[in-house]
């Protein structure tokens, strides 16, 4: 693992240099690497193994709710491409191009998918003919690429890894449903599971998807004030339909165009749990989504008695069900505490001559960094309620992080300020104008997250221009 | 669904015409579709479901074994791919290349992974420096790109999905040991889940991976006697370390080039099954990999009390950890019988008023057509063995099958009237010379498809060219 070269110092403080200190984050704990291939990124297997619990965890939740995964293919036709207007204009600067197959220059170029909309409509326009072939309500895992020019190590990479889930339903009543279905299943999902706070809401037009009526969002705050889109949910109503020919005929024996949905989360997600757990030790991850819950670690491990002891301890926690691992590599304590500490372990447990001696082992908080001694025998009934206790004061402590940093203005002067002096978001109206959100991202360079679905007005006019305010928006600097 | 246009009746018997039999299953069991991206299929929720399962219990198996996964970028820039000589020559004439990214020409043009030696060596390069860094021992799911010129669904597609393992060891016998373990998991995993029987031996020279030392092979017979190539794993030795300079420090403070290996199974292992163990009702899934066990099937189901019942006995298979359906639309019980068995479930269970009467109930056999009358109450306590019965008879007739249709030949006119006029393979030995494998496959279209591990000797001569022999091969015709 090259771990001897590793030294926990090297690690930026997050006060100093919040940028530095979630690369030194990325690297120290062995999440990514960089590549030969400029702006795409190796997960490493302590970073895959997160995806691969976010996954199985989100796919379970999908399936609840009726979803069936497929796989179209990577390659999207530059004509099937530009049938929706806005969706090429959204999507057509930042795609990867083939032209080339074998020794052989293609006849049309393919671009490689930034996302599968057009695929899927290209399906659904054979798939759908009457109403009992609907709804169709599929998903598929993959990657995407985007020819970003700037890269960051999950937060922005020219390939990423991610769901796309598409649907299509008789009515539009059916396909709002959806959306708002399946933006509620990652609200909680990333509340439940990944301990960060949301915030739902809408995206202005604006910053909505290339081709959708509505796009919802979930919003959520990073440590150091800035907000990360999370997951995404679009309503087409029937857009795509018309331009894809996508009809099937109802009961009443008309043809009707579909009305669809598309929502996606990615390994973005990863970045988010970074930068809301952190610290300056390195990662802190939420137990349910840690690879490795518990990490034993024995103290004088060549006594006599020690290793079996830690042994003892890591079966006994596995059997319970719990992800454990020891640590009986030939490192100090101290290293290997800097360690699992860097991996952002929830729970280290320290096993000794002494401890064994008493019948009892100390128990350490990753979160809190927090120590109490717990008799061996009691442990498989001890850590269960404590991974349980991290994981919800993991969410309360984000959560009051990021109350604490949402802020109010009703006056433009007091929303500069606001912005340029304190982290965090600011809630204040606007009128509908685009042209006050692009006025507002030149004198902030903040811009529209979301008009979230529980607003209540905070004034009758826009922050911006002063007149007639139609909405409640959350402002942010943003991923 | 569009299950109303799908006849039984258009599904082509194997006897008639085997190729477009199958064909016909894919479809009308709605595995795949075809798509405007020329050669690339969509892998439709059944198709994919089927995957699913062999994916969750593949990946079980090697995590068993020590394997962690990882995810490195779909893109290999040209100057990477044309590193080991050999690899390159056999891959360049069907890659796919990427020219352009956004708007922009890129400065190296990249293709997409046909699959991804050339990464794993470039990220190996950095990563191992010491002994302690060794063995590494990565896989990845992911999707590879082949610019092929004829296509079949799941059988040869421009782009399949697969997962491949990379691993670096600091001896060559390690390296040959993790080869040959990975082709023994490959093995007892398509024996044990899906019922088919293989053939484990080595590839020839001219046979083997480009860049390869050696490259070992799981071959199957079909059920028309046609050879499919279902995994392999190879031993690179040291040629590619030699080549991307991957070095470590050995505990004797010497630089020593590491040896490594890697090892693939794809959605091809789906065209297996479908034509191991398929019919002319359709495929014929394998209890233990099929995504619906057991299909209950009202009959009068309008009449009082038989969906109560009928969703009774799914709900109490389902507790007993089965993975049931039941198919309570409008269709006539014929139609959903033909259904069933075109989708290839394993088990059928028949319900209406009459049976439940008796308190009985029909349990139809799939593979056999075989039905016996069993008490509702004991079907929680019967399905289970049956579902293990079927697994282990369809592993047995597909043993059988294959055993009465392989040959032996000492003699060349023999040996070309076998392979003419027998579906099948043909067991001959080779002197080791290429010369004779051209030979054969010119006047045969017969190739080699391995050395098995353990071969006897049936004769002293080369079936070809009579000169003293090397090996015994198993020779057929291959998808």
């Amino acid at each position: 693992m090259a771990r001897d070269k590793k030294m926990v110092e090297s690690i930026t403080s997050m006060d100093v240099d919040f940028a530095q200190w979630y690369t030194d984050v990325v690297k120290n704990a062995e999440l990514t690497d960089y590549t030969s291939v400029k702006g795409c990124m190796v997960i490493k297997p302590y970073g895959y193994a997160i995806w691969e619990n976010i996954q199985h965890e989100l796919d379970k939740r999908f399936k609840e709710t009726g979803v069936e995964n497929v796989y179209m293919p990577m390659f999207i036709p530059e004509s099937l491409l530009q049938k929706e207007k806005d969706h090429v204009e959204g999507f057509a600067p930042e795609v990867a191009w083939v032209t080339h197959g074998g020794l052989e220059p293609l006849q049309e170029r393919l671009c490689v998918r930034p996302t599968s909309e057009t695929l899927f409509c290209d399906f659904y326009k054979d798939a759908i003919q009457s109403y009992r072939d609907l709804p169709k309500v599929y998903n598929q895992w993959c990657s995407v690429v985007r020819w970003e020019k700037t890269t960051r190590p999950f937060l922005r990479s020219r390939e990423f890894l991610w769901q796309e889930g598409h649907t299509a339903h008789a009515t539009a009543e059916d396909a709002e449903a959806r959306t708002v279905q399946m933006l509620n299943v990652y609200a909680d999902f990333v509340e439940e599971f990944l301990a960060i706070p949301v915030i739902k809401g809408r995206k202005t037009d604006k910053e909505k998807f290339a081709g959708a009526e509505a796009t919802y969002t979930i919003e959520a705050m990073m440590h150091d004030g800035k907000a990360l889109q999370s997951g995404t949910s679009h309503n087409f109503g029937d857009g795509f339909a018309k331009a894809f020919g996508i009809q099937f005929t109802d009961k009443d024996n008309q043809l009707h165009y579909v009305n669809q949905t598309s929502w996606g989360l990615s390994t973005r997600l990863i970045g988010a749990i970074i930068m809301v757990h952190g610290d300056d030790e390195g990662l802190v991850l939420p137990p349910y989504v840690a690879p490795t819950q518990v990490m034993v670690i024995p103290i004088r491990q060549d006594s006599e008695g020690v290793l079996d002891k830690a042994n003892g301890i890591k079966d006994a926690l596995k059997a319970a069900g719990l992800r454990v691992k020891i640590d009986d590599s030939e490192k100090s304590p101290g290293w290997k505490f800097s360690d699992q500490e860097m991996r952002g372990i929830p729970v280290r447990i320290e096993i000794g001559p002494k401890d064994i001696e008493n019948g009892t082992c100390i128990v350490a908080r990753r979160d809190t960094h927090e120590k109490q001694t717990v008799a061996i025998d009691e442990l498989v009934n001890v850590i269960p309620g404590l991974l349980d206790a991290i994981q919800h004061d993991m969410f309360e402590r984000a959560k009051a992080h990021r109350d604490s940093s949402m802020y109010e203005a009703t006056d433009y002067e007091e929303f500069k300020k606001t912005i340029d002096e304190k982290p965090g978001f600011v809630r204040a109206m606007w009128c509908g104008d685009e042209a006050c959100e692009i006025k507002i991202k030149e004198d902030t360079t903040a811009t529209s997250r979301c008009m979230p679905f529980d607003a209540k007005n905070i004034s009758d006019k826009c922050v911006c221009c002063g007149k007639p305010a139609k909405h409640l928006v959350i402002w942010g600097k943003a991923y």
